[in-house]
């Protein structure tokens, strides 16, 4: 993929990373970073938090699991990946494009933490991922989330905001 | 301003930019610019365009001016900014956020493009603005888009769906 | 190309680009960046430069020719590229290496400067090249530079410190 | 700081990083970090290695003994930060530059490992350091590694060929 629009983000994980794993058994992980950037108050003269922004992630494959293994809600971290964007409908039928991040690399920061690093196999089920860079994209065309837009059991009484939030 | 999530789009300008002065008299220019990126389509052995992504892009002051008075509509540019969050609420009483582009520094590509440039003065109306860097951000305060959001034209029979997009 | 350092630079040219044609005629040029950080001293309050970063770019095919004819020595730029590393032998027959960028994409930085933009055909000789993204390398192979380097006139009674300097 | 040329580099490290004190106290970690981009070889239809880059990188304080008690030679890294340029004398009298990456930010990455994390208080001793992002660059005032090069030990019959490295 050429003319891809890259980004690296830190920040703190807002919940545990979501696993699942596609019809044909690959990994996938979704979770979302909040990046909080810090301003000089001139009248105070202090450093004070700025507005948050938060980005939706997706790691696929070997990576997506070793995601969901070693990070949880709140770890800082260092991602890097490509921006999307993606359109879907709500049930009233409007139309919503939100902008995500496709994950290519992404680690605990050590600028607060210490990490026991583990090196795993890279011949790993589901297939080796190309090493060293850029990479999948057509992992999409089985989003284990897809599927899980339109489930009957949403439409039901509940769970009724679901459309206004990226769906997952 | 620190820990900013930065980052460089290429892309094209979706329309003319729309340029605005706040009550003080500060320029500041909005416009939008869509990147696509291109894959290997490995069924065709061809280049293929993927989906593209578009970005709300905000300029403040001299460069604001700078912008109107040389790009159109189509024009391929390098854009680098910083990535913002906003919030904001439709007219139904529903939260949306969306991610938007605080730009800091902005040029024609000159990929399939000349260009003729004309150094301006830097001694300009309003204040020069801190020559190197990131700046700014304090020019929200009063953002002369706020002002236009509730207006009352608006409101009327038509322009039903202005809700649903980026409030400009 | 996967997994390359991609970083964008602000700055400015410290010369007139260099346009070269390799020998199977594709447009080559060279310049140089300078980017000029700047810090907040404390003692004085005030902002003051720091130390510049000086970055060595090299830009391909009809790009090349849009830049020799659209910027000039001091002229504000946005650069964006590849890192490359470049290894030489001076002619004691030390071994330098030097990092420079590979560009991508290039354009007038309209923080300071009006540009007047002429879109040009891209069905222009040499060929097309890829449209939308990441590109090239293959140039290097025929590198207009890379036969300049042991021309025998070097080895006279002039230009002593060519080793000295990156070859360009 | 601003206007600074930022970077991400993710590729694994050539060495055990090497930790060091200030005078005063200030941790202080170098390192370098080879990045191996990959490109798909047209004739055999394989991806294949291209040249790497080679980054000296430097961090600061609570992250540096972060850095020095997790990473090891060889580890797979994600670092964040802005590129330098440095300027010295080889003994011979020779001005030699080198383009360095003074880290804000570095984690191990997940594509091939796992990591145990385990949160440290920021309250370390030194000082707390300004939390979300930026920072420092004040630490190069005492630069323990400063000290170091004019070290008489150096000057003695051996150690010919500091002057041809980067100077740690």
């Amino acid at each position: 993929m050429a003319g891809d629009t890259t980004i690296t983000v830190i920040g703190n994980l807002t919940d545990d990373p979501e696993l699942r794993f596609t019809p044909s058994g690959a990994a996938v992980a979704k979770f979302r970073v909040a990046s909080t950037p810090r301003f000089m108050d001139k009248a105070s003269g202090e450093w004070k938090d700025g507005e948050p922004l938060f980005l939706a992630c997706t790691v696929w494959r070997q990576a997506a699991e070793h995601v969901a293994e070693s990070l949880q809600r709140g770890a800082r971290v260092i991602v890097s990946g490509r921006l999307r964007q993606r359109s879907y409908e709500t049930r009233e039928g409007e139309k919503r494009t939100v902008i995500e991040l496709e994950v290519d690399e992404i680690g605990p920061s050590l600028r607060y933490a210490t990490a026991k690093v583990q090196k795993m196999s890279r011949s790993g089920g589901g297939g080796g991922f190309g090493g060293g860079g850029g990479q999948g994209g057509g992992g999409n065309s089985d989003d284990p989330w897809a599927s899980a837009a339109p489930a009957p059991s949403r439409g039901g009484s509940g769970g009724g905001n679901f459309d206004e939030e990226p769906p997952f």
